[in-house]
C-alpha cells in the first residue's frame, strides 16, 4: 500500500475512472497502463484504471485523478490517497479462454459482463472479448447466456400483463416501417407492446428517427413505464434507454472495425426484448440480393438461431422471412414514411398497399402465436379489421400524445424529378443507390429530405413519366444528388 | 472544417496525441470516442484521438488537449484550430481481414505497423490486430513481412562486417545464461556480435539482469554503435535501445491478457535480430516435461518454423534443442550467475561443467555455421581454445570496460540450506519451485539473492548432505521461503 497527495485533473473523460502515476510510482507499485489500483480515502474506495505520465508531469507523491475520480472518491487536495494494485478481474480468464477457442459457461458469461458494467475492464480487454467472439462464434447457449447476463447487470421493465408483444426486423430495406403500424394495432387490441428501436447508422432513417417526427423518442425508464400504462405500448429510441448498459459498452469497441459478431448482434437483439420482458415476438428477415441476408438457406440458417435463442430464454416466437428486393411504401426519409403511415392508419387513398399488407400479415402472425386462434384467417380478420376500422388510428394518437407530440415539419422545398428515359416494365429497383440518395439529400438529420417513390417492381411505365422525386431542404444538395448515378436507381425492361 | 478554443489539460497521458470534445461538438462533427481528427493551426498540422466529455465541462466552442497535443501543436488559449474528422487509418481494414481469417501481404503488414509506429492507431485497433493473429496465426511469411515492417519503422544497426552473430534462447531455464559466455568468446575471435538480451519477467533473472550486476545495460543507440566498435560486440538490455518501437507498443496491448500469438512471438525476436543486421544466428530450444516446449515434435516444429522465417529474411540459422530438465550451472540469481560465467572465463575450479560446455557447442555451432570450416571439431576447438586460453575472460573484462563496469555486489548475508532427508541418486529438480523459490528469496531485484544448487540429476547423495542454499538479503525472506514446498524441490531415489 502506498499513500499519495490527490492532483485534480480538470476533465471527465467519460465513461471510465482513470488515475494517473508518474513512472516512479508505478514501476515501485509494479502496475502498467491500463492495469487497475484500488483507491482509499477513509471509508471511500474506489478501483480507477492507471495511465502512466512522466516524472516531470507528477511528483512521486502524487496521483492525478480526472474530475469523475476526484468527483467520485470525494477528496480535496489535503487528503491522502491509498493505493494498491487491483487483482486482475474475473473476467481476463474467461476471454482469454474464449479467444482460445472455448465455450463459456452461463457463469463465465455472467462475470464477463458483470465486469464490463461496472468498469472494470480496460477498452484492451473489452476488444479481446469481442474479437473472441467474432472470431470463434458463439453458440446459441452462450448467446442466451449472454443476452441473460446483459438483461441481469442491466435494467429491466416488467408488466403485470401475461402477454408482452415485440417485434424485430434485421433491416436492410428502405421504407420498412411496420413497426409504426404494428405497435398502434397490437395495442389497440388490448395487449402491451413496449418498442424500443434505433436510429440510422447508415440508412436514410431508423423507426427511431421516422418516429420523431410526430413524437419524442428520448424518454428514460421511468417515463416510459408511464407511457406504457397510459397508452399500452410506445416506440422509443432505445439508445435512450438504459436498460443494456453491457450492450452499450460492447458497441464502443465494435464501432472502429465495424465488427458485427453475429452472436453479439443476436444477443444485442434478444436483450432489447428481454430486458422489456417480451414473450411474444414476431422477427422480419428481408431476404434477396440486395439484403442483408442474401439466399434462402442463410435465411433459414439466421432463422433457426433465433428460435433456438428464443426458446432457451423462453419466449415464443415466430420468424418471417419477406423480400428485400425493393423499398416497402412510398417514402423514404423520416418525414415521408410518416406520411405513408398516417395515410394507411387513416384509409385515406394513395396508401401505400405493400406497408400495409406486411404490416397487417406481421400482426397476424403475432395474434397467432398468442395461441388464442384456432385458425390464422381469424387472427388476419381482427388485423385488418383494427386498422380499417380507424382503431388503430386512434390508439397512434394516443401513443403519440403519451410520448410527447411534436409538430410535422414541412417538405424540404427542393425537389428533382427522375424521369424514365424509355418505356417499358420497373425490373428492379437499387435500394442502397435509393438509400444513398435520400441520405445525400440530408435524411435523416433533416426531417424533410428524402424521396417519393413512384413505381415499384412490375408497374408499367411511359417515356417522360417521373420514377421518384427527392426533396430537400439545402439547394446544394441537390448538386450533390446530381452526382450520384441516380438513374441507375431503376431498370426498366 | 469546425473552430474551436484550445483549453489545455495540464498533464501528459502518454503515448499518444489526445483531445477532448463535449458531446454536442462530437455529433456535430460526426466522431465517437477513439475515433481521430486532424487539428489545424496556422501551418501546424496533428491528428489526435478523441474522447468525449459531458457538456458541463467543455463548451461548445472549445477543445480539450492533453499537454503533449497541447506542446506538440504549440499552441496558446488565444489560438483557434480548425478541426476536421481523420480519414480512417488504412490499417482497419486489414485488421479486419486478419480477424476474418485472410493472410496479409507484405504490404498490408507494412501498413498495419507503419500506422502503429505512428500512433494512428487505438488501443482498440491494436488489441483487433493482436487478437486477429493470436486466433487465425501467421504464416512464416507473414511472420517475416511482419518482422521486416517493424524493423523498417524503427530503427536498426549496421556493421561494416560480412558476418554478424546473434543468438537467442527461448528460455524456461534457471541458470542457462549461455549468452555471458558466447558474446566474449565469438568477439574474441574477432568476430561481431550485437546481443540484446531481456530482463526477467517471471524467473529469477535475465541476461540482463545478470549482466547488469557487472556492467551498465542501459544504452541507446549511439552508445552502442562505440561500445561495438571498442569491443566488438555487447550484452546489453533490449529494453533500453528503442529499435523495435512497434513490438513495444504491441507488447504493451498483449500484456493484460498475457496473449503470445506465436507469429509475434517469432517477429520479436527476428527484428531484434534483424534490427542488429545479425546474419548467422543460433536459437537454442530447451525441450522437456519442465520446458516452455514439451515434446521433440513440438521443438521441431517450432525450429522449421525458425528456419522458414530465417530463410524469408536472408539470415543464416542454426536451431539446437537442448534440455530443460534441470537447472543449467549451479547458481541461479543475478549474482551467482555471474560467479558461475566467472570460474568459467578463469578457468577456476568449481566451474560448473554443463554451463561451459553448452556454451562451447554453441560457439561450435555458430562458427561451422559460417562455412568457413570444414569439420564441425575444427570449429570446437577453436571454442575450446579461446576460452581455455584466457581470451574470452579478456574479451569479457574488454566488454564490461566498454559498457560501464559496475562493483560487485555481495551475496545476501542471510541463507537456508536445504539438506537431503534421505540417501540415493537424484532423480528430477523442479525448475519452477527453484525459480519461484529464487524470487521468493528477491532474485532479480536483489542482485545477491539466489540459490546456488549443490548437486544436479545423477549425481549421489547422503543424508543430510545439502541439496542447495538459499540467500537473501532480507532475513524475513527466509520465512516466505519456507512457506514454500521447498523440500519438493529435488527428487531422490
Amino acid at each position: 500500500m502506498m499513500s499519495f497527495k490527490p492532483k485534480r485533473i480538470p476533465i471527465r473523460v467519460g465513461h471510465r475512472y482513470v488515475a494517473i502515476l508518474n513512472e516512479t510510482s508505478a514501476e515501485k507499485l509494479d502496475v502498467r497502463a491500463s492495469e487497475r489500483i484500488d483507491l482509499f480515502v477513509g471509508k471511500k474506495e474506489l478501483t480507477a484504471i492507471v495511465d502512466i505520465t512522466d516524472n516531470k508531469e507528477l511528483k512521486d507523491n502524487q496521483i492525478g485523478l480526472f474530475a469523475e475520480t476526484w468527483d467520485k472518491l470525494g477528496v480535496t487536495s489535503r487528503n491522502t490517497i491509498k493505493v494498491k494494485v487491483a487483482p486482475k478481474p474475473q473476467a481476463d480468464q474467461h476471454i482469454k479462454e474464449k479467444l482460445e477457442g472455448e465455450r463459456l459457461t452461463a457463469k463465465e458469461m455472467d462475470i464477463i459482463v458483470k465486469d464490463i458494467v461496472n468498469d472494470d475492464l480496460s477498452d484492451i480487454e473489452m476488444t479481446y472479448f469481442v474479437a473472441g467472439c467474432f472470431t470463434r462464434g458463439l453458440s446459441d447457449r452462450e448467446t442466451a447466456d449472454l443476452t441473460k447476463a446483459i438483461v441481469k447487470h442491466g435494467g429491466k421493465l416488467t408488466f403485470r400483463h401475461k402477454i408482452v408483444m415485440d417485434k424485430h426486423c434485421i433491416g436492410g430495406v428502405p421504407g420498412n416501417r411496420t413497426t409504426m403500424l404494428v405497435v398502434p394495432m397490437i395495442t389497440a387490441l388490448g395487449y402491451v407492446m413496449p418498442k424500443t428501436s434505433s436510429r440510422a447508422i447508415t440508412s436514410p432513417s431508423g423507426t427511431a428517427d421516422t418516429m420523431e417526427v410526430v413524437a419524442n423518442v428520448k424518454n428514460d425508464v421511468d417515463t416510459l413505464k408511464k407511457i406504457a400504462k397510459k397508452a399500452g405500448g410506445f416506440i422509443t429510441w432505445g439508445g435512450g434507454v438504459d436498460l443494456a448498459a453491457a450492450d452499450d459498452k460492447l458497441i464502443r469497441v465494435r464501432y472502429p472495425l465495424k465488427l458485427d459478431p453475429q452472436g453479439m448482434l443476436l444477443a444485442s437483439i434478444m436483450a432489447k426484448k428481454y430486458s422489456v420482458s417480451s414473450n411474444n415476438v414476431i422477427i422480419d428477415i428481408p431476404m434477396g440480393d440486395q439484403g442483408k441476408v442474401k439466399t434462402k438457406k442463410e435465411a433459414n440458417v439466421l432463422k433457426k438461431r433465433f428460435l433456438r435463442i428464443a426458446k432457451l430464454l423462453g419466449m415464443k416466437m415466430k420468424v418471417v422471412i419477406t423480400s428485400a428486393d425493393q423499398p416497402v411504401g412510398y417514402g423514404i426519409g423520416p418525414l415521408f414514411e410518416v406520411e405513408d403511415i398516417m395515410k394507411i392508419l387513416k384509409n385515406e387513398p394513395g396508401a401505400p398497399e405493400d406497408l400495409k399488407k406486411k404490416s397487417i400479415m406481421l400482426v397476424t402472425e403475432l395474434l397467432y402465436l398468442t395461441g388464442k386462434y384456432k385458425f390464422k384467417y381469424q387472427a388476419k380478420k381482427e388485423a385488418r379489421a383494427v386498422l380499417e376500422t380507424g382503431k388503430a388510428w386512434k390508439q397512434f394518437q394516443k401513443i403519440v400524445k403519451a410520448q410527447g407530440k411534436k409538430r410535422l415539419p414541412k417538405r424540404g422545398e427542393h425537389t428533382f424529378v427522375v424521369k424514365a428515359k424509355k418505356a417499358g416494365t420497373i425490373k428492379s429497383i437499387h435500394n442502397k443507390l435509393i438509400a444513398n440518395i435520400a441520405r445525400t439529400a440530408g435524411a435523416p438529420q433533416d426531417k424533410g429530405a428524402g424521396i417519393i417513390i413512384h413505381k415499384k417492381i412490375g408497374d408499367i411505365i411511359k417515356k417522360g413519366e417521373p420514377l421518384y422525386t427527392v426533396y430537400t431542404e439545402n439547394k446544394t444538395r441537390i448538386t450533390y444528388v446530381k452526382k450520384l448515378q441516380y438513374r441507375k436507381a431503376y431498370t426498366i425492361k
